[in-house]
């Protein structure tokens, strides 16, 4: 099968391999659709993430979808033809996370494109069944792919238990921001306030569900989230830009009592954030760290949504076009939203 | 009646002043005892806290309980003689935090020897019936003064929602962290661990439910957290210290998907926090401000329980020793922890 | 002004009274709508719903909206001309359960239209200004007044706890489940499955949110729920329509480990269960009284949504006719959803 | 190995089997206590509970401990010699259940003592290694079997979600009445009100925390505990007597807005329960099906505790004795708590 393979950093070569076998517990899927993802990119330009370090060639490209081509002989709840949205995280199913319903933070999890492990950027993936899920006829292969950012989305708002008509601060309006909008939104927030430097990309999110939107270029962030909730600051606010200085924004604009939720991941780690806040306005944060439990309830929401995930893709590549999009996705962000590889 | 008052900075004068009148909806409480907190010592010295400043000469001292002598003709509830805590914090009862049952948040709330508010060092106070709670008579005066304290240790644990059998590192043996010791003790925690950097202290948390101490001056706080818990991490921290540092060793040694709560104001306010400890071990961090619907909890667990809150007393003072009691808790911090004025 | 009082069963009255006095921390609102409650009905029928007994002439009417024609003094945040909508439940804001942030179960309530307290079939009706919440001029007065079913709705859904995705049976598709099934499409939910007797009532449904419907008079209820659910089961069920077989129906097809939620109190009280399948299955069951905290949050989601609550308006009267439309909601209940008052 | 093998209703025979074989994921445990329960003595008296009927012989017990003896090659963490509490029921770690955390309601478990699963009246028993926790050498092996009953209570208090210092009525003081109790006092209840008829198990319920007792032989149920709490009504009552009787009585004295845990399978399944009392109060209902997660907090705790299971212990019997001690305790319910088997 053809695939493309990140050999080194900034070097992603067209190879061919052999297609994977399918063990007694999985699937063969064949890839129609994957996201590019921010980490993809970083792996792409840096090497490594954090602790997670690309030591070996390896295949990015874990936001997929595809068509069932095998079925392991132990998995009589799938069948060759079904149209599947893949998770890319298999958890251990043994440890305490697992049994504690937090597979997330499963220390054993296998994720598609960490290394060690391969992702999608290739013809075929072979996958634990428990973790493809069949979509329905009318949702195209790009939105099933995109059911994983939108997981991200999805467990924000879990972790920040919005409630129905809690006012919601979203920080950075990139794919992240968006999915949180659509999630608040299908949640029942009441306003759902955007924020970011570009305003392509504010008059995009209202396309998510975002109902008022902020400015930074033109607007102060404090005045402005006051103004937009009658002066009673944000019940919740959501961290996705990956920038130290939002999340000393969250802090500010959070009412008393109000709760931040922290996705984006700083490159620079480290943020200088006031504790008299955290203390004096008795605040809770929360961190997210991926998703677990939502590829169920994201299809089911999306098929009723009038908000489409689609939306948000900026332009589709074919799999040899691979390197081609990701060097887009670095230099042209302004008008880069998301971009989808269809092997 | 005699008072203690802060004329200004570092200077506390003996007084007459006026007895209270009672309101209708007032009790009068004699005063028998007050612990002397660190937000008394604050003032003293500083002259402030936070936005908080001393404009006007002050009455200090909000932990207090005393006796009953008068009783508002809109009180049906109490009588002459009761002895009773007193909650020091009069919430407003109208606004959206009070209504929501978070009336610690109340911006309205007139609380004890907080500017412009007058405390308890002094004979009398009024105080609005509802926030007097009658103790046991088995309890002393000291102990009922010392409610106010424990109950910011019980609604840390109850922020931190504390499940049982948890393994809880409070950091930081000072009164609030033997406070939140017993609390977490009395709500069955599994290893209560307490750190400080003072083997004196350590030696006393062990009487109010702490199991494994860690001296910071001998040990390396993550290696010795690790040890206490065969190798899991803290399944919820607790920061009592008011130290950044103190913030950042909870984040350290807190598992993954575990709680840190935030108790105490570091005085420089900033703290440099690892944002993609947050993200990446998903963690909560939950602020604590004061507390609320605590006494009455309180008053039941203290009767049931073995731990004698009065074991942190230091030393009592007469009340025209109000300013020698602050002296001494400034200056020699290593031998006193609690210090009782007793008007 | 122009009343109309229940003077004693099956009889209402024609009268004219004063005007109410403005107290100081109230308005006077002009009443513009009143939608027409089961239990305006109950009263009119039979003089009494439980304990709460017509002893005296009594104006019905509790779901009530207007505009306010007086401000009292001590009322800052309200205007003369603004249209509101009326929460009709005055809590004493001081006993326990107002502490707490349950107002609804109050025991010191003075709610509209039950016994003692008059209702809202009249011209004008002084409120506590915290009673009464400013609505958009689109919100139309008859949808203002449908804010206080609409608000059972929500706090049904709240008391489930509803999860984004979970497959919902609600049980009678009167107004309060029509109100529910709204409530819980915008919060996320999967599946919305209601449940009738009536054909036409399950299509109105369909504008409320409803995704499937189950005819009892044609299918069979658990194999229906099974259909529409995959074979899982319901994550939840809610009772709306007052009848203990409905109750018995929620605990038979709701899922091991779902949640039941009952809104409806049934004429005879006593229902039959089977405590080996609470037991078994590990229900949840939750009463719901009222409501509580609903009214900003209902305004903020209304005026989102593409529901509209007034598509469940069967016919307007005038406050003369009063009487009529109380006979037609009994004699007529099949092509009879909701019946506006206007005076 | 020795076996006491239940061959049809009311006859137990002793047998001679083969020692079972270690499985790769397995240890086998030397059974040295074994409690026995109510179920054991149903399926001996009357052959099924429920749908699970006893269609062949099968080995009675699920409340065991022991010794390892033998670890499978596949099991790292456990060695041969450690004394160790049994969880009896093996969830299957892969339904949607155990995914979420709650593998009580596994469909696929495999339950000691549950028809078609042998139990732990015998010499030997083969675990899968996660499902046997290591005890302290303080703890006995009477005790450490004792943790499975102990965990019914620890589920019912979490089921419960108890808040500190809330006062909790218990409905039958035997084991699982004592248990909870337990459970209770160590999460740090208010009043813990022991409800039976037999005096001995009131007495001996105050060694398990109960601080009240109600002796439903003298007194009346609604107004003892009205006295107990001050007059407010139970914020918590759990039902372990497996009567329906109780579960009304439950329905009588929990306050508005309490919550009430159902443990006690009644034998004749339905009761009659007022609907109005459940809605007007907005009580909720919480079943209790076994428990999960219970087994390291319960080790801890009971480390921690003054409570000491085994003082409900009434007897201890040879393995061949079995049949005896069943028949005492059909026979001698008044004198018998607890009887424990030991192979």
């Amino acid at each position: 099968m053809r695939v493309a393979v990140l050999t080194h950093t900034k070097n992603i070569d067209k190879q061919t391999l052999e297609k994977p076998i399918c063990a007694d517990d999985e699937v063969i899927v064949e890839i129609k659709a994957v996201g590019l993802c921010g980490s993809d990119i970083h792996y792409y330009e840096h090497g490594r993430i954090g602790s997670f370090v690309v030591e070996a060639p390896i295949i990015l490209g874990h936001e997929a979808s595809g068509v069932i081509v095998e079925v392991g002989k132990d998995v009589p709840t799938r069948a060759v033809g079904e149209r599947v949205a893949i998770e890319p995280g298999i958890p251990c199913r043994k440890c305490d996370y697992c049994s504690d319903g937090r597979y997330n933070l499963c220390p054993n999890v296998r994720f598609l494109a960490t290394p060690p492990y391969d992702g999608a950027f290739c013809e075929y993936v072979a996958m634990r069944a428990d973790m493809v899920y069949p979509v329905p006829d009318t949702m195209s292969y790009a939105e099933a792919a995109l059911i994983e950012p939108f997981s991200v989305g999805l467990h924000a708002i879990d972790r920040a238990d919005l409630a129905m008509g809690e006012n919601i601060v979203i920080m950075g309006m990139g794919p992240i921001g968006l999915m949180t909008a659509a999630a608040a939104s299908m949640r029942g927030a009441g306003e759902v306030i955007g924020v970011d430097l570009e305003g392509e990309r504010l008059e995009l999110a209202k396309r998510f569900g975002v109902t008022k939107t902020i400015n930074l270029a033109e607007e102060n962030l404090e005045e402005a989230v006051l103004k937009a909730t009658a002066g009673k600051g944000a019940d919740v606010c959501i961290e996705t830009a990956g920038s130290t200085k939002a999340v000393q924004g969250c802090l500010q604009v959070v009412k008393r009592g109000g709760k931040i939720t922290i996705v984006g991941m700083p490159p620079t780690d480290i943020a200088e954030l006031n504790i008299s806040d955290i203390v004096g306005k008795e605040v809770d944060i929360n961190g997210v760290f991926r998703y677990h439990h939502t590829y169920p309830k994201a299809i089911k929401l999306l098929e009723k949504s009038t908000i489409k995930l689609e939306d948000m893709v900026s332009a589709t590549y074919k799999l040899e076009d691979t390197a081609e999009a990701i060097e887009r996705a670095i230099n042209d962000k302004k008008s880069t939203m998301k971009l989808i590889i269809e092997p």
